[in-house]
C-alpha cells in the first residue's frame, strides 16, 4: 500500500506521517515513511538546489524538471523497491505537489505539469491520498517555528493561495484517491481521523 | 542567430564551434560560444551528477529530466538574453541531443522525450544545426586523448550506434534546419566547409 500525504506548507503532515508509521507499525506492519523531495544522493543535491540556495533563481521549468528528477530517482532507489518488498509506504509530498506547486503555484500550463509529474512517478500511483485542508494563514503561522524556513515558504501569500486552491480542483476531480483531512485541529483529533482509515 | 552542433562522441563539434566563433568575430559580429550540459551554477551541479559522479546510477528519466533542467535555466539566464543583445550564439549540444541520447540512447519514449526536450528550450529553437556525421568507432577512437572521460563514454556500442541512427531520423525529419557535415575529414577541411554556410 502506498500512502501519499498532501496539503500546504504548514498543514502538519509531516507529524502526521510519523504518527501513523508508529501506529502501522504497532500493528505489526512493516512501513517505509519518507518525503519530497530530497531522497538519497541525488535528492540532496536538488532538494538544496530548490529549496534553499538562495543565490539560484530558478526558471520554474528548471524548477519543475528538478522536482520530477529527484522523484523519478526516488521511485526507483526506494518507493519502487519497498512496495515489492511488501512494505507500506508513507510519503510526505508526490506528484501532486508538483502538479499544484509548479503548475497552480508557478502559472505553468496544467496540462503539461500534470503529463511530466505523471512520467516522473515511473507509473507508481498512491493508493491514498490524504489532503490536509488548513487556511493559508494558519499553516504560515505555524511555520515559524520551524528550524528550516525554504524559499517556498517565504513566497507570497498568493502563491500559497493559488496552491491551495489547485489542491482543491485535484480533490474535486479524484475523489476516490483523496481524503480530505481538516487540519485545523489538535494532532490528537487529526490522528484519531486518519487512524480511522485503517 | 542561433547555432547548435550536434553529433555523437568524438566527432569535433567543440573544436569547429570555436573555430566558428572565432571567424564569425573577425567578420565583426558578436558571438557567445556555449555548450551543454553544464552552464552556471545550476549545470555545473547537474553535469558533475549525469557525466562524472560514477555511484550515481541515474534512472534513465531522472537523467531526462536533469538534462532539460539544465536547458531549461541555461536558455534564460544566458541563450535568450544573448539572443536579445544581438550576439549570435552557437551551443555545442542543445535538445536533439535529449531526444537521441535518451530517446534513441536509453530507450525511451521519443514522443514523450520529444515534448519534455521542447519544453525544456523554453520556445528557443536553433535557426542552423551542424550534424556531424562520423562513423561511432571513429569518434570513440578520437576520445582516448581527451581530458574528460565521462559516463556517456564509457557506455556501451550498442548505445552510441543507437545515438548515431537517432540523429539520422532527426536529420531526415527537418532537413531544412540540419545541415549535415562529413566530420571523417581534416580540421581545416571540416572549418572549410561550415564556413561557407556563412
Amino acid at each position: 500500500m502506498f500512502i501519499t500525504l498532501e496539503g500546504t506548507e504548514g498543514s502538519g503532515k509531516s507529524t502526521q506521517a510519523k504518527l501513523l508509521k508508529e501506529y502501522l507499525e504497532s500493528q505489526g506492519k512493516e512501513v517505509a515513511l519518507t518525503r519530497e523531495p530530497g531522497w538519497g544522493k541525488l535528492g540532496s543535491i536538488i532538494r538544496e538546489a530548490i529549496l534553499n540556495d538562495k543565490e539560484l533563481k530558478l526558471d520554474p521549468i528548471a524548477e519543475l524538471f528538478l522536482f520530477c528528477a529527484d522523484r523519478a530517482q526516488h521511485v526507483k532507489d526506494f518507493i519502487k523497491p519497498k512496495l515489492e518488498d511488501e512494505n507500506i509506504v508513507i510519503c510526505d509530498r508526490y506528484f501532486d505537489s508538483t502538479i499544484v506547486y509548479q503548475g497552480y503555484g508557478r502559472g505553468l500550463d496544467i496540462d503539461l505539469v500534470t503529463r511530466i509529474a505523471e512520467t516522473s512517478t515511473l507509473g507508481v500511483k498512491p493508493d491514498i491520498t490524504f489532503f490536509f485542508s488548513l487556511q493559508v494563514e494558519v499553516g504560515l503561522k505555524r511555520l515559524k517555528n520551524r528550524d528550516e524556513i525554504t524559499k517556498m515558504d517565504n513566497e507570497p501569500m498568493e502563491f500559497h493561495k493559488n496552491i491551495l486552491e489547485g489542491y482543491k480542483k485535484l480533490v474535486a476531480e479524484d475523489n476516490k484517491r483523496f481524503n480530505v483531512i481538516d487540519a485545523d485541529r489538535t494532532i490528537e483529533e487529526i490522528k484519531k481521523d486518519i487512524l480511522g482509515y485503517f
